[in-house]
């Protein structure tokens, strides 16, 4: 599977990641959703991996995050964040999250190898609530971190009716502890989130690594088109109001509005026709829209011009079309010094550095509030996550952490 | 609602038709399915419909159907035939089908009232299965007058596994005598069939009445799209092969050469997509073709054109299509003397005769097998049928039926 040396970054990395992967709710797959029994298990785990590569201080907050700290050259100093996610979608992947968790002990277990101190202190962090498939929350254990999160953010309940709130006390946490999570921002000096890329660039451009320059905003809309139903043989051409077809010609116009822009993505995910007979003329189509760009204003016009496109097609064929807003998320750029540092490490390593949006949501968003923050991506198979066929080699994972650990040896920081 | 005399020939159908439509298997609601119980209260009420309008023999059929005898000047002479159903689609409307059956009736009547005996017999036939939902059948009542239904066909199922054979016994039926049904062709003369249009032309054309020049033939595929799922926000446009965005586009494609000849149809009336999630980029989509067309020349080559394009879109997209041809019936031309016949009653009454073919299978095609067939529409509210807003005007229902009347009194034969 492998040929790296057993010593090198990316074999060490590796076999961590093997480990964690066993930790599932469900067994033969990998889901691992925050505050459950396999959670449990892969903190306990994690707290030993951060001692085992040197950290000075490992604790469990009050979230249920692991946060390892490995100190600079003297105690105290500002810290680097180094972060990611334990939890999983369910039947998700071995990587997503779990990569940057372990990116960050890898980093920490050379530096203490080596017997190097940096001019900061360097933290790893294990949140447990980034893909929020348990509760209906929203990045809770990073925008703790940041001071964004609220108490009602605690009572966000699971299918059985249980709070975080109360998960929380099952899960050996004080809960009340939540807004003293929050960091002060002059104790922190960035955060820094590998991940797999969940999309397919670097490997079609067969790069390694890639440098998050944003992460995506998103609209999202629910789009319903009213015609009128028929016998589909006996209402001629000329004389339909078929929302099917309306709806293929918006899909088609949302298609080619988002490919305006290199780095704008637009989805037609969901479309659902009524009555849906093999010989009636559909009376309406309900579909979804997602739109996402690294930019708020190219998105707007994006989107914009998606409606008055939609629009037009309405009226000319004679249909109804009702446009519900439902959700919208600012673009979280990332700070121009990690895009500029993080692109320089990459170069040093014999890789172009490939500047790319983030389509995928991450705790980066929550830590952007915080502190500058950067993203670098590895190459996985297919583009595929959230799926049991996610994949990345070892190889990648070596160079990765490499190029993570240049970086933070070369991160400079003036106050 | 009327503003007929109460001995105007629409009225007295109209009163009929407001009697049969209280026969129903659903309270509130028209459905009468073949050989149910409110089918049995229908035939009894035709049979003494037909005895009160002046038929000389009145008989229900080994399959139940019921029909009613006016015979010409002397006894035994050829027939024509005029018939259509008495069942109906489960919550339908009042006019598909019974209409043709009462109209049948008023003619008779009217002959009779008046002391006229033509110089052939007329037969009032009124079929049970023609909407064929209760058992997985085709037209089996007007195919056994044909001679194209086979044993086989009698054993079709309802969904308590009771079959045709079965249930007619309990009817009060010999199903035994279903191959003695099938009439020498030398008895009759042709067939008649008038019916709602089911369609939105004559309304759309302000006409009460259309003469069908054929029954069209149908092709029915299921296609299948098989591209790539990804994350919405994750795989560029360019790298995309959206199941969704290719179907769209075969859909439009459809619409276009469907539209290509004024009397073809082209409908997608299915269309499902997989995964189905607003942001996941879809990788399966199946859908369905029904295509159609008074002319099965024109018909094969709009298909072979659908299957073309279809196929090049695929090939452009880089995604996958198969093709599953699932059904196919040939058109039903009606005859040209029929068609002629019509239309000079239907100029008779100060009406363009406007030719049109039906989208829509009737009984007439099971009877054209037998002898020459015709058809007469009838305007319908807004192309419905087969729901409980099917609607027509009793003025409407009083010309059709004095047209239909003209028709026979002016129909001409040479052995």
């Amino acid at each position: 599977m492998t040929h790296l040396s057993p010593n090198a970054l990316g074999a060490r990395a590796w076999n961590r990641l093997e480990a964690l992967r066993q930790f599932t709710d469900e067994a033969g797959k990998i889901t691992r959703l925050y505050l459950s029994p396999s959670h449990r298990q892969a903190v306990d785990a994690t707290v030993l991996m951060m001692r085992e590569a040197g950290c000075d201080h490992v604790h469990v907050d009050a979230l249920g995050s692991v946060i390892g700290r490995y100190e600079g050259k003297g105690a105290g100093l500002p810290a680097l964040l180094i972060g990611s996610h334990i939890d999983t979608v369910v039947d998700g992947g071995a990587y997503d999250g779990a990569l940057g968790v372990i990116a960050g002990i890898g980093v920490v277990e050379a530096l203490h190898e080596a017997g190097e101190r940096l001019d900061f202190a360097v933290e790893i962090l294990a949140f447990g609530d980034e893909e929020n498939v348990r509760f209906a929350s929203n990045l809770t254990s990073s925008r703790a971190l940041a001071g964004t999160l609220d108490a009602a953010g605690l009572e966000a309940k699971d299918e059985n009716g249980i709070s975080i709130h109360r998960a929380l006390l099952d899960f050996g946490c004080d809960p009340s502890e939540w807004a003293s999570l929050k960091r002060d921002p002059s104790s922190v000096l960035g955060y820094v989130e590998m991940h797999i890329e969940q999309g397919p660039v670097l490997e079609a451009e067969n790069l390694a690594v890639g440098v998050v320059t944003a992460i995506n905003g998103a609209s999202r809309w629910t789009l319903t088109v009213s015609g009128k139903a028929g016998h589909a043989g006996t209402v001629p051409m000329k004389l339909r109001h078929d929302a099917l077809t309306a709806a293929a010609e918006m899909a088609l116009a949302i298609e080619r509005l988002g490919a305006n822009d290199a780095h704008t993505v637009a989805t037609v995910g969901r479309f659902q026709v009524e009555p849906g007979a093999v010989n009636v003329i559909p009376a309406k189509v309900r579909f979804t829209l997602d739109a996402r760009s690294p930019d708020d204003a190219i998105r707007a016009r994006m989107v914009e011009e998606i409606a008055a496109a939609c629009k037009a097609i309405a009226a000319r064929r004679g249909v109804e079309l009702t446009i519900d807003r439902f959700f919208e998320s600012k673009a979280t750029p990332m700070a121009a010094t990690f895009v500029t540092g993080l692109s320089d490490a990459v170069s040093r390593h014999q890789i172009a550095p490939r500047l790319l949006p983030s389509g995928a949501g991450h705790d980066a968003m929550a830590m952007a509030e915080l502190c500058p923050a950067g993203m670098l991506f590895v190459r996985c198979k297919g583009g595929i996550s959230h799926s049991p066929e996610e994949a990345m080699t070892a190889e990648d994972c070596d160079i990765a952490i490499e190029v993570l650990l240049d970086f933070v040896r070369s991160f400079r920081y003036r106050f």
